[in-house]
């Protein structure tokens, strides 16, 4: 059995790994086009930071180790196409451009996404970036030597972590954002204004509702943004406005993309075309809330599918079993996390919502350091089933969002979180935790209706 | 409606403030023994170690607030009889030394818990203490003046915390333990000796398999502890070996007593005589994962039972949902959570468990301030039935055993456990979660076999 594996990062290797160990009669090839596999990429922002020493400790396992493993990694690899009738691909040498055909029983297509780059960011301009890959990371750092104006231009939590990143390291920070607020994908507006309160009681200039228009520059390196409130002086610009799915192999190989333009796989992340897997960023995933196809290209998703890819790959059996929407990142001190569906979300999926919002601490009020923690609960009408959280908090508080998602994947209801018997002591919650009297008073206020 | 409440602190109050909610039309009166009332005994050993500024901050409501909410606060008011056919009780007031007839249509047992006092600590040496109401702890701040050696006898939660406080406080501290090791009640013993470890480390001489023969005296203080295992020095002494539900009133309406001894109570927690209830430390509960009467007394439990009674006892309707056994402390820089059963106890209830063990990281590896966690997985053979978990590891990490919890709450599988979409970002955790990595290494196991 001679497994083919493109893309070499989180759901690649992860695929990879997983059928490795599935069975000793499968072989593994794994090609990635760029110099680095199975590393860590939700890292790269904190190693620009500062939190991790080097881009080095990103990497999970070196190519040597991996063929150790018995996995055959190919870096500098570019798969240009894939011939489903005939079961092979195209892999072109980026160093020689010499190519050469492989043959495969099981393809995994592990294409991840690319950061979106509007028209004026396509530029020759030095200091102009985005962050998808370890190289852009390292871009980065060589671009902070002597920078001292930051501009990113993207308020979701990639800009919001680099506003954090590159605050750290000493450059004035200027954020604009396209949309009305900051975090706009992830949270409901109340909980939007919060953060960007807080980004910037931290020094950093926060411009929502602007529309970039061109970049200035001077000796071939970046002066400045131009936007339609005025020009931004930068000599570091970041470029985080979103990613889009690699799909041009997938097209070329015949696979169906799914609505979201994500490529479609079942939940053994079969595609259209058999014998072609899919997992990771560049596919779709089934949420459990809405029962519909989303594609949220997040870290847990990707490994998760790659290792469902690899174990089905491999002759094993295994299922994908969706996710609920979780998320968390967080901007200098504050923590922000998520689960379900926002109210607007759930407005938008057509369900009959109601949202209540609970301000408490993350612990017993008298215990020393105790901070706020806001927490909005989203609940559907009439049945009281739970549809989502929303937390803003301490860094270490907000992961307690993973007990809504507990509940979430079960189709649990406002009754079932109040009754839970969690955890309870002054250093580590209020008697009763904020997710108690989230649930208590959402439940108030579905009987009250 | 006249509902009287006998004791003021946890779940009393709670019942007291739910049924002033639930009804207009009902009187409510609290009888407290003691000069205090609505306060948070569980914060006691903090204000002791300094994370706490003083008794005062411990107390939720005084009594005039809770009066201005037109609940009529009694104390250093003593219930000494019930007539459970005439609906009256009889009210000692501690200072004159009168007594009272009030009559009740609805009455609650909140009496709580008594800490037990070995015989050899009955004593009339000053600076021997328990630690369970508020002027115990008084008491023990009294007693620090001037002390510089401390022995706490019993190294259940309420020793560890004082251990640490006491530590902080800048005494010499010994622990005593008459089992073979430290949280016996709480861990299995892997843990355990983990968690001895961790305190020894921090500088306490833990004795563990030793019993406690005596007091020593001079000058009307205590010197020091005899024990089988030689004399321990000691100008404070404190014991924490368990408590025991008060129980003298319940006996006297004829209120029946479960096998546990404490008080027996449906989940309207009415007791087995019309209009009485019982609710709190000195009340049963049960276990959602066995299925038994468990006496467990925790802050939330005594709290949610208070609440539960306080609206049935007015009128309303409300049910107890049962706990699973979920408690957390911190000694020092640990973090100790438990919920559902150990191996130990899973055993002991006739089930046929497995348990896994995970040494990771509380969040990403590479990032910054990593710090170990453990986890104890315990599931059954055959069904894949979640029973249990226990994680030791940093202050902010262990509350995610709430995780396991909500599963517990379901009959939640370690299938269901796996599935789960938790929140990841380097800051918060690995890519998988260590619970995650617990429930794939559970699932194996259970394959395995």
């Amino acid at each position: 059995m001679r497994i083919v594996v493109v893309g070499g990062v989180a759901a690649g290797m992860s695929a990879a790994s997983r059928a490795r160990r599935q069975s000793p009669d499968v072989q593994v090839t794994v090609f990635e086009r760029g110099d680095w596999v199975s590393y860590g990429a939700c890292g790269l922002p904190y190693v620009i930071g500062g939190e991790v020493e080097d881009f080095g400790r990103l990497v999970a396992r070196t190519p040597g180790q991996l063929r150790d493993r018995d996995i055959d990694v190919r870096l500098r690899q570019e798969v240009t196409g894939v011939d489903a009738t005939a079961r092979t691909v195209t892999v072109r040498d980026r160093e020689t451009g010499r190519t050469l055909t492989e043959p495969y029983d099981r393809l995994l297509l592990a294409t991840g996404v690319s950061p979106v780059r509007p028209p004026w960011a396509v530029t020759s301009l030095a200091g102009v970036h985005v962050l998808r890959d370890l190289p852009d990371g390292q871009a980065i750092e060589a671009s902070l030597e002597g920078a001292k104006q930051a501009c990113i231009v993207g308020a979701g939590y990639i800009g919001l972590e680099m506003a954090e990143a590159l605050s750290t390291r000493g450059l004035e920070v200027t954020l604009l954002e396209k949309g009305p607020e900051v975090a706009g994908r992830m949270l409901d507006v109340g909980l939007q204004r919060r953060v960007r309160a807080e980004v910037e009681r931290q020094g950093v200039d926060v411009r929502c509702g602007v529309t970039v228009e061109g970049l200035t520059g001077k000796e071939g390196r970046v002066t400045g943004v131009d936007t339609d409130g005025g020009h931004v002086p930068a000599d570091l610009v970041v470029v985080a406005v979103g990613v889009r799915p690699n799909t041009d192999l997938t097209r070329a190989a015949g696979v169906r993309l799914g609505e979201t333009g994500a490529v479609a796989a079942n939940d053994r992340q079969e595609t259209s075309v058999e014998g072609v897997y899919a997992a990771g960023d560049n596919t779709e995933s089934r949420h459990r809330v809405t029962g519909r196809a989303v594609h949220i290209p997040l870290g847990l998703t990707a490994n998760r599918m790659g290792r469902v890819a690899g174990v089905n790959m491999a002759g094993g059996e295994a299922r994908f079993p969706g996710i609920v929407g979780t998320a968390i990142f967080k901007t200098f001190g504050l923590g922000v996390a998520r689960t379900g569906l926002t109210q607007a979300e759930a407005e938008h999926a057509g369900l009959d919502a109601l949202s209540v919002d609970v301000d408490s601490t993350d612990h017993a009020g008298y215990y020393r350091g105790a901070a706020p923690i806001h927490v909005r609960l989203t609940a559907e009408r009439g049945s009281g089933r739970l549809l989502g959280a929303q937390l803003l908090g301490h860094t270490g508080s907000v992961k307690r969002v993973d007990v809504v998602a507990a509940l979430l994947h079960r189709g649990g209801s406002v009754g079932d979180l109040f009754e839970l018997d969690l955890a309870y002591a002054p250093p580590f919650s209020s008697v009763w935790d904020v997710l108690l009297v989230a649930a208590d008073r959402a439940g108030q206020e579905l009987c009250r209706e």
